[in-house]
Order: structure tokens, then sequence, then C-alpha cells
């Protein structure tokens, strides 16, 4: 055979697999537009389910809808993996005011708990406060500078990094540790600026974490907007007092679940590809793009893939899982058990970041994977999927990553995210049925390349 | 001077050409996120205007709003640019009923008149349906099929096609065009599907307009959810009669304005670049992303290039045009008064797409300024903007094209455009103040560069 005929017969076989990829891409996205079932399992979800806090009876219904779900879809098996994840609950609502020194009135401003603080009950805490823009700065004062006083985490998320995820990182550590790190300084209670890059009303909850060497003191978040106002207000009366009053308790540990359905693989049934979100949501609203959307496409991704009458290769398994907001229960315990079962993860993907207009993939793994799936690029960029980053790819699959599988994030557009972002307004309504659609078709249309493709 | 030693003059004199372009593009998106002005005239305008029909009392607000926004900004000169528009109201509140032969009971169903139709007044009109998917198929039919029936356009905006505008393409002639097409084979109305890819309760009005040679029967948009319905009912009982009545009348023409600001360009004042958005809307809602946005992006692209401290060399003008809803009113008159002048328009951006996260540019012109300009690409990656198209730029601006402007759109994420185009849902609140804000400095920083480095 000489070079010439060599190279035709080469290049027609590459172009007849990605005439192949393509026409099946074409299907799954087809299938999600046409006849996708995201958004009415999405309202169901948020409407009739709603706020899914760990451990609560509505996690225990979404668990069970979930599992009615694929159950009704026909997917080869469906069971519950049990994982046990911490019980908080928010009590009657949050109250919280500036008094000024000089005046007698007050000024009612917007707080709520911060997920797994402690509340301060009825009696509330009242104190002057400490304003400081990070948990370093904090560390630099005496605790003859903190104690007895309330510390003002106010460090902004800076709405000049275009990529509000990389913002929120810089910011969260406050919220995450503020209140132990001041604890250790003899303060009595923390108020933490929302993780929000603009200004508005809405304070945004979020987990925190006591550390065991110091008291445990509550915590509030409070809106971008009432941070401001306390900043400004500070600056003409430190003596100032605020006061706020949370009825948040922690219930210990309670049973409950992931959520798992797959199909079988033809071929090669002991590899697996995952595809997942997290079904449990805060409290605040209906845990729509967090993450209501991500749970329902990975179910969608799967039924795509069914749908169009592929036959996977490989095993597919969307997985629910339980208590990310919390701490990661569920996403830990399934990592957990897949390396006592010495299960074979070839892949994940997980949805987490919103259901918004879909721009590509955040990706784990090792560089000549890395290399592969970004040569599938040509094959997204009709979709408009065109951003193959090497990136966190999710919290729930990141338990899976020491033991050799290979981690994709979608990644949608992410800036009105933290317009949502576990407050009030993260409601069905903000999501547009075309961008979760295309999200859900992106992630089937991966797991199929990875499924038929195989990786390296 | 030997041939590196030239090689790496010129290459660091385009390292330092792009390094300071960089820069300057940096400091427009600090300061349109850091500072931005027009979430605020957004909030202004949508919420204490409103509503804004060509021809309106609020129209002729938002006029006086903008020739104040931009004196307070201390543009260099503020202008009114007069421009007759037609007049038309659409009156009370639209009714519409299906009535099926055998019951006596009927079913409502959502309806709008269409911009620029005539109304039935208080008798409506009823008739039998006959149900087209387009233009062509009606086409096809004798008078003697037609006669006397309501006319039923349900072509659907397909929603596997990836760009809506080409799915919207494809399926807006029966709406601009379905009236008088029905009308000259003896139709008494037009019952249009709305222009929306998904199933929903919104009807889309939209403008039709009426040929001369045919009589000019009323035309509602009918919501798809409702069409869907139309059409399912039609299946089963074809002598079915629709009911619709609507109070829309024309007023013939009537005076309005562009409204128009500059900065004048330091070394080449008579070369003009333009950045703008229609001024005008749909009354159904408050014309947020319908072109608030595109109006208060084009005026703060303006404040952006002034607010950094930059000289333009060339002048920069925003234009907030009059009456694109009802038929690029502003946009021709301002081609032709330019062209009267004989004014040298180097470049003219517009934004109305939308106040959504931005993608990329449309573009129209010749061949090396469209290479030109596509190979600044990499100073735009870093925001996200990396779709450089040859698309049609934008309706308003289009006029100027035959006076060999080189022309701009600004190209949003389409996606959600159509939950929205032309309903009661183009509200203030869809608009995510990031998103708007990311847009406004993608057109100060495209006017910059075309300023700064001039075209070819």
């Amino acid at each position: 055979m000489n070079r010439f005929l060599l190279l035709s017969v080469l290049g027609l076989s590459m172009l007849t697999s990605f005439g192949q990829d393509a026409t099946t891409i074409r299907a799954l996205y087809n299938e999600s537009l046409r006849h996708g079932q995201s958004y009415e399992l999405l309202h169901d979800l948020t409407k009739n389910i709603g706020a899914r806090l760990p451990g609560s009876p509505a996690a225990a219904s979404a668990v069970g809808w979930g599992r009615d779900v694929m159950t009704s879809w026909e997917f080869d098996s469906v069971w519950l993996q049990p994982v046990m994840v911490p019980r908080w609950v928010r009590g009657q609502a949050e109250v919280a005011r500036i008094r000024l020194s000089k005046k007698r009135d007050s000024i009612n401003v917007n707080v709520c708990a911060l997920g797994l603080s402690t509340g301060t009950g009825p009696d509330g805490v009242r104190a002057h406060v400490l304003e400081v823009k990070s948990l370093d700065e904090l560390k630099l004062l005496s605790s003859r500078e903190v104690k007895g006083k309330i510390v003002f985490f106010n460090g902004p998320m800076d709405p000049a990094i275009l990529t509000p995820f990389k913002a929120y990182e810089n910011a969260v550590p406050q919220r995450v540790d503020g209140a132990s790190t001041a604890a250790r300084l003899g303060a009595t209670g923390v108020v933490v600026r929302s993780m929000n890059p603009t200004i508005d009303d809405y304070p945004h909850t979020g987990a925190m974490r006591y550390a065991d060497d110091a008291p445990r003191i509550p915590a509030v978040a409070i809106s971008t907007r009432d941070a401001e106002l306390l900043s400004k207000l500070l600056k003409e009366d430190k003596d100032l007092s605020f006061y706020f009053e949370t009825h948040c308790e922690n219930f210990g540990m309670v049973q409950s679940y992931n959520v798992i359905g797959q199909i079988k693989g033809g071929e090669y049934a002991d590899q697996i590809i995952v595809v997942g979100g997290h079904l449990d949501s805060w409290d605040l609203a209906e845990g729509a793009h967090d993450d209501g959307t991500g749970s329902v496409q990975a179910m969608e991704a799967v039924r795509l893939i069914k749908a169009i009458g592929y036959r996977p290769r490989r095993t597919i398994r969307a997985v629910l899982f339980m208590a990310e907001e919390s701490g990661v229960w569920g996403g830990k315990e399934y990592g957990r058990i897949a390396q006592q079962k010495n299960e074979k993860h070839l892949a994940a993907i997980e949805s987490d970041q919103g259901g918004f207009s879909p721009r590509g993939f955040a990706m784990q793994g090792d560089e000549k994977n890395l290399a592969l799936i970004s040569g599938w690029k040509n094959l997204f960029a009709p979709y408009g999927i065109t951003d193959f980053m090497k990136e966190e790819a999710g919290a729930d699959i990141d338990p899976l990553k020491d033991q050799g599988t290979f981690l994709l994030g979608l990644y949608p557009d992410p800036q009105s995210y933290f317009d949502y972002h576990h407050t009030s307004q993260d409601t069905f309504d903000k999501v547009s049925r075309r961008e979760l659609e295309l999200g859900a078709a992106a992630m089937a249309s991966m797991i199929y390349l990875i499924d038929y493709n195989g990786l390296k």
C-alpha cells in the first residue's frame, strides 16, 4: 500500500468515526430539545418537593422521587445507597438590627443563619462590631481587641474577577472558618458578608464548620447591601452595636441515601461511567439551580442515551448525591463504597454550577485523557461547547479522583450564578428550559463519546 | 539591521501595542464591573418609564430621559434627531376562545394583537379555522378553501435549531406577511403561533405589515401552548369555530426622535463610530431585554471610555434609535441624514439581542476589516468573547451598510431570548447585572480598538 493510499484510508476511517459521533450527538441534542423531560422533572422537584435540606422530610421525599423517576424510565437497576448526614434545621426566621450608639432607634438588616451554625436562641447576641476583610486580617489581632465582640467579615467577592467562582474561592474562607477563627480570639458571634459580587438584598447561606478547638459561636450571613451599610455606619460610629437572633439547631447524624440508577454495558459492564448532581439543597428557596438542575440533567442524560436507541458498551450510572451542601457526605460515601467494592470508575461527570447555557467542561485527570477529550472539541463546537479547561470538576465526584477516575464538570455560563446561589431567589422560574436541555444533551454527548471510544 | 534584530523590534512593538490594548480593555471592564451605571439606568428606564411603544407618551419620556442621561454625563454634544413614526395603540385587552362544534361551552385562549394590526372592534371575528404551517402551504390553496375562514399559521420555531434566531428567521414570515397572504384568499382574520421554540402561555407580539393589494384583516398571536391545543382540537373537530376580539388602532404617523450624544475625536473628528440600541419597545411589559439593555449599554459604553480617561481619536456617538419595532424608522432616518450630510461613519455597533452574557460579535463588512477585527480575538478571549461571525449585525445600523460603514452586533448567549421576547415577561428582573455590564464593556472595548487602531 503506498503512502497516499494509506493516508486516504486512515482519513476515511477517521471521517467515518467523526461522522458517527457527530450523528449520535445530533440525535442526543434533538431528543433533548424536542422531547426533553428535564424541565418537567425540575418543575416537579422544585414545586412539589421544594427545599431539600439534608435529613429533612423533603429530602426523603426527593430520594423516593428520584428512585421512582429512574424506575419509571426502566433503567436496568435502581437502588438507594445509605449515607449518614447531619440534620440541621433553621427554625424560625432570623432577626438582626444595627443600633447606633447615640440614637435610640435601630435599623433592621437582612441576615440568615449560616448552614450548620448553632443558634443564638431567643436571647440573641448583642455586641460591638469589629470589621475585618479576611481571616488573615483577623488573625493579626489580639484577643484583647476581639473579645466580647461580633466579628464582621466584610471581604467582598471582587466583581472585576471575570469568573465569579474564582472570586468565590477567594472570599468563601471567611464564611467557612470565620466563626472558629473569631471564637479563638473570644468573639461572641460572626456576621459574614454574603457571597455575591453584586449589591442586593438577599442573604446567602452556605456551610460553615466548627473546629474542635474553639467555642461554637453563632454565625449569620448579611446581604451585600446591608454589609455596605454596616461598614459605612461603623466608620461614622464605631460604638454601634449589632443584635442578631437565630433559632437554628443541629440534631446530629441521621440516615439518608444517594439515589442510583444504571443501564448496564454490553461489552465492558465492569467499567462504570457516572453522571451526577446533588439532590439536597439549602432551605431558603427550592434548590433550582443548586442543584435541582444537575439532578435532573444527570437522570435525563442517561434517558437520552436510551431514548435514541444507543446500546452502551460500558455501564452508565446516574447518581443523585445526598448532602453535598453540608459537607459532601453522599459523594464521600459513594467514593468509599466504590473503593470497597473495587469498582472500576472510568469517568465521572457532574453538573453543579447551575442550569445555565453550557459553555464547556472542567476536567481533572491524566494528560493523555485530557488530550483525548480536548480532541473532541470539534464535535462539541456546533453546540457552543468550546471551553475545555483543567479545573475542579465537582465536589461529589472528587472522592473518585484517587481511584484513577477521570473527572468532568459541566461548565455553564457562570455570570448570573451568584444572583441566586444559596438564596431565596433560587427558584424554578430562574431556569431556562432550553439552557437546561442543552446541558443535559452536552453531558449525554460526553458520556457517549467516553463510552464508545473509551479512555486511554 | 540584521533580520533577527528587525524581528525582535517588530515583535516588541507588537507586544507593546497588544499590551496597551489589553490594559485599556481591562480598565474598561473594571470600570463597568466595579462602577457600572447600566443596571441602575435600566431600572430607571423599565420601572419609571416602562413600555415604550413608538409615538406613545412613554416613548416621549424615554427620549427626554436619554437626552438627560447623556447631558448629565457631560458628553460633548447631545441632541434629538426628528423622525416620523407610526402610532399604534393596543387598546383594551384581547379576548379569544375556541368553540367546539358539538358543545356549547368554549375554551379561552391566550392571544395578543400583532403590532400594527387593525382591530376587530367590539364585534370581534368568528369563523371556522384553517390550519397551515407556512405561507407557502397557504399559497397552494384556492380562495374557495380559505374564503370566510380564520387562517391559523402554526409553523413552530424548531427547537432543535441551535441558534434560536435562525429558527425565528424561518418562522417569522407567517407573522409579518400572514395577514395579507390570507386576505388575498378571502380570509377574515389570522391567528399566528407565537415566535417561541418552547411551549408556554405567553403570546408574543411583534410587527406585521399590510400589503397595499390586500384587505386589512385583523391578526393575533396565540401562545404556543394554546396553538398546540387548537391544533389538537382541529384534528378532532374540524368544524370548531374561533372567536377573537382586538381593540387596537393605527393613528398614522407622528413626530418622535432618535437621541444622540457624542464625544468628539481629537485627531479624526470627522470619522464617526456609532454605538446604539433601540429606545422603543413593545407594550406587553417593560422592554427590558428588547431593547432597554441595548439602549443603556450604548450610553454606558461611551461613558466607560470617558471614565477611564481615554481620549478618543475619532468621534464616538451613542444613538438611541426610535421605532425599530414598528419598522426601523429611526435607523432608516439616521442613515438617510448621515448620507445627506455626507458624514463618514467608520463603524457602527448595535446591541439588540438581549442583555445576556456576551459571547462575541456579529460582523458585516469587507474582508480586510473582517480579518483585522477577527485578529483582535486574543484581546477578547479572557472575557469570554470568542465568537466572531459573519452575520447580520443589527436592524438599526443596517441602513449605514451601503455607505461603507463596518457593522458589528453584540452577540449575547441566545438561548433564553425567546423566553421573554415581545411578551409580558420582558421585565427588569430577567436581566443579570453582571451580564449587562459585561456586554457594555465588550462594546466599549470594540469601540476603543477601532478608534485607536482605525480600520483598513
